[in-house]
């Protein structure tokens, strides 16, 4: 992340005139504030920290700045009036040592140009916009992959030169190391050499992007026709406010996931291509799979091993990998219970299931009379953590323990879970978690991931694979060593969870649960009054996901509300649970209370139709 | 599709006083184009192809430009002068057959606009503004997902007033038919009803979407006021480009796939969330399923299995679910057929490998030989159609053919060679082709699918499951029966492959092979400039993956040569070939023979410095 800015302000604006005798000529104002102090403001807005301005003419005018924004270092370049802009820069070397932002002290200019550079992954960036005709620009021909080649304010010098410089740049450490170096030499010669000149020496030998935003809105104030354009022509189009993105049309879903997710999420997908054998893609792979294990288990015993697929796919890599030779116990008490065995059998695993009803809690004492009566039978326990079918909450705290005291793992699919219920695995004795990028944790489809304890996994070495694509050890071992899937990844999804990760972060598990349960508290009340029933008793509910039963209604239809709803925007899901006739409102993804009163809103409006 | 709108032009504009004495309002000219005339222009580039308007008050102008624009039909309203414009479109109940946009005849406006309703998949739509000031406003009152209310020029009437009625909607045949039958009631009081006022009164019973752009630059021009305002604010808008959005970093990747993808594509990803149960999600499955078999087989005999996943799970997939008892010979002369070997051999399937060069095409009829010898031992073969790990082209044709006369199915791995190696899946006898969303067809990685012969899928009806997730016969069944994937599909990835088909159905496979080809013409020839050896002999060159000799020169270092262009956007891929040193070049995805001309001259740049 860079957070420091450069902005070189030691010339004497002489243009300018008498509008520069008595001040610089980043103190030139425009409807009232100084061009630099706007620049300033932008840029601590774009989340910069740390501004260094190399000063010269007039330099207290800037010291005075500095007192007034704190993250202000002035550095001084007593030769300003002998020198040229990379002599100021070269003052700083021995100061600047991350990444930053290079900008010329006289630019008034639309800040999503700094967001652009900030946001990006390549290290060097010059901020480019299509040709303005302001004179005096300085003009750049770059590459067929927009590689810089050369700048110049001669035309007949390059080849190509629909771009400008804008004086906005990203500059690395490195890139900066070369300037300096490459200005030690010159230097010798004279010091007016400007930072352009440094940048095209540079790029001889190490590539730097441009980054052209064809009608990017700037100017630079370098004379008295440049300061009326900006007054009249660039000013009023930064106060218009920047052209929306075209919206996205939002969806209120209430489906089990996938969740209504946010834009930014949705925009997230799109990035420049990538090869995702690259180390770029693999520490992206690395920091996601740390941030998912640091949810719910401390990273230096835990980890989690991604798998391109659906949370099914995360299950069955589980259940197929980790019993061995084993016995597994599985507690159902929905269809996600019936899946698990669904899988082992088809694996010829050996099993045995724990049935308990789909609307009331677990006997965790019964659990464990048959852990008991089985000793040194069962190896592993396997329990979906909030069935997804019902809405119901399995105490998977407790079972850890019990499971602890029989020497058997315990697995839990926490599909529906995981993001939104607080889960500490250590401290339940959880060996796997399993979950999905589209459920709380409010990502897109496509990614199935497994949390496991390292020893647990470490263990898997010598089982023999039941299987290839879902091979839970190799995936493991394969990415311990390489920092890739063993299998191309969903690239883009990828890049989406990223950006749910940090959402999720931001608003953190708890306060997200928060969230979550204001909605099913209003949803509760809701149903109330609609006269609507719930399966499950109150005290057990999820408060993610709700199992109405279907209202008595003659001309009540399942189909029809559905429709009926969806037309207005909104998804409702069917139940799952049996002969029991009902219905399932999740109040997961990127909703609120609000959601949940339109949504009450509609039915009621649909149940009108029919009463 | 809409390819239909409808102009309501027959009132008398007397607001304009002289202005309209002559002619109707729609030909009051802005910048020398009558403002009708330009919308009409901007409709036929929008894609329309049917305009139907409805006119009245000196319909003579209205006749005579529909000689200049043959899409044009005209619709009398003979009472334009007691009646409004929902009388005028009420003309048309006879003649509308299909959903359409409705226009007003005196707007100006941004054809972003059209193509916002035309891009949609919701049926209905108003367009609507932010706030104008622009005098005789009609204000929209939405709901809170943005579903029409009211409208009203009394803001009084309303609870809210941020959005105004540009004049622009997409009306579905069902809500026209709904305003006719409701205005027929109301006609009998009076004809000067709005056609806003009759969808208000549907919107009683049917929501209609109310699709917001706060910054929508449009203008209707009723009065002199109006006028002006169009021609020194709105019109000087327009001529002005719309911003850009952002630009993507473009890179050049040379790796095997994923391939360099278009913009289009990469935006495809951004949708409004959806739960892939739906109806409308599985259209988008099955349309997805057609294209892909289309362009290989046809599709009534063939279909296609879609998984979630990588290209290796659809081979798993395939490998794990259709040899059953039977036995497979493998023919590997590469990476990819030992894969295969590993696939079988974790699921402890009978199988023997038949190994042959890698750099040298196979001898068929050694392969005829080993399946004479082993007549009905052999029950499948399996192939890599286009092997990544060389670039070498295996004849599946004349494969299938042998396979056929043995009566043994044959299965081919086509992930590099789909979408631009022209494949005939009937004509060459192959039972299963396998191949992936992120190489030729040029979408994001994350979906493998499986394109079958039917009557060989309903085969495996009886099969023992070896697995779950990737249990082909299932998958196929599953959507068979529901038209949803068994599991969580990669929901946007599925957008984008979409568009990816679009974009190959466009450019045609034979076509896109010739581009490829292009690039591998290219490619060669610098290579010989450049001195570099490839492994395989040219003329068994898949002219889509070339395996190239390391230079034996000192200081040759891949990862350097790697570093050293991906700086400049460009990825290349280490070889995969037992002890040969080597790396890959594959001239695949959105590249033409430019980028690689610019890749050789980065290549030679590298070359350059360490020779």
């Amino acid at each position: 992340m860079v957070n420091t800015a450069v902005i070189l302000a030691a010339g004497l604006g002489s243009r300018l005139k008498e509008r520069t005798t008595h001040q610089p000529k980043g103190f030139v104002e425009i409807d009232g504030l100084a061009i630099v102090e706007r620049s300033i403001q932008q840029l601590l807005a774009s989340g910069i920290t740390q501004i260094m301005i190399g000063t010269g003419y007039l330099s207290e005018f800037y010291e005075q700045l500095s007192e007034k924004y704190p993250a202000i270092t002035c550095i001084h370049n007593k030769d300003y009036r002998d020198s040229g802009s990379m002599y100021t820069l070269y003052q700083m070397k021995d100061v600047l040592t991350s990444d930053f932002l290079l900008l010329e002290s006289d630019l008034l200019y639309d800040p999503t140009g700094l967001k652009c550079l900030l946001d990006d992954t390549a290290e060097d960036m010059i901020l480019a916009s299509g040709t303005t005709h302001s004179n005096d620009e300085v003009y750049i021909e770059y590459d067929h992959n927009h590689f810089l080649v050369n700048m110049s304010k001669q035309l007949a010098e390059l080849k190509s030169a629909d771009a400008e410089l804008v004086g906005i740049c990203k500059i690395s450490i490195d890139t900066y190391k070369r300037m300096c170096q490459w200005s030690a030499d010159v230097f010798a010669v004279h010091l007016k050499w400007d930072y352009e000149q440094a940048l095209v020496a540079v790029s001889q030998h190490k590539p730097l992007l441009v980054y052209k935003l064809e009608r990017y809105v700037w100017c630079e104030i370098d004379t008295e026709e440049h300061l009326i354009r900006a007054q009249n022509e660039i000013y009023p189009k930064l106060q218009q406010k920047p052209n929306d993105t075209l919206p996205i049309r939002r969806h209120i879903l209430l489906n089990p996931g996938p969740a209504t997710t946010t834009d930014t999420v949705k925009w997230a997908q799109v990035v420049p291509d990538i090869c995702p054998r690259e180390t770029e893609f693999g520490e992206l792979m690395k920091w996601t799979a740390e941030q998912l294990t640091s949810l719910v288990a401390p990273i230096n015993q835990y980890t989690t091993v991604l798998f391109g697929g659906s949370g099914t796919a995360a299950v069955e890599a589980v259940l197929s990998s980790v019993i061995g030779e084993g016995k597994l116990l599985i507690i159902s008490n929905g269809a996600y219970g019936e899946r698990m065995a669904e899988i082992v059998e088809a694996y010829g695993i050996d099993y045995e299931v724990f049935s308990s009803s789909p609307i009331l809690p677990l006997v965790l004492d019964e659990i464990e009379q048959v852990l008991q009566r089985n000793q040194n039978v069962f190896t592993h326990v396997a329990v979906v953590h909030h069935e997804t079918t019902s809405g119901l909450l399995n105490d998977i705290d407790r079972l850890g323990h019990i499971c602890a005291r029989y020497n058997v793992d315990l697995i839990v699919d926490a599909m529906s879970s995981y993001g939104a219920i607080p889960i500490d695995m250590k401290q339940s004795q959880i060996s796997f978690l399993i979950s999905s990028s589209n459920k709380n944790i409010q990502g897109m489809a496509g990614i199935g991931f497994v949390i496991a304890n390292r020893e647990k996994l470490q263990a898997l070495q010598h089982h023999t694979p039941k299987n290839y694509y879902l091979n839970l050890y190799k995936q493991y071992a394969y990415f311990e060593k390489t920092g890739q899937m063993r299998f191309t990844p969903p690239v883009q999804t990828f890049y989406a969870l990223k950006q749910a990760i940090i959402e999720t972060q931001r608003e953190g598990v708890e306060q997200r649960y928060a969230r979550y349960t204001r909605s099913w508290e209003t949803l509760i009340k809701g149903l109330d009054q609609l006269e609507l029933e719930y399966l499950v008793p109150l005290e057990h509910h999820s408060k993610i996901i709700t199992t109405i039963q279907e209202p008595a209604i003659a001309g009540y239809d399942f189909d029809h509300m559905h429709d009926y709803l969806y037309e207005y925007g909104i998804t409702i899901y069917p139940g799952k649970i049996g002969q029991l006739s009902s219905f399932r409102i999740a109040n997961i993804g990127d909703i609120n209370h609000q959601d949940i009163t339109y949504f009450l809103e509609k039915l009621k409006g649909y149940l009108d139709t029919i009463r």
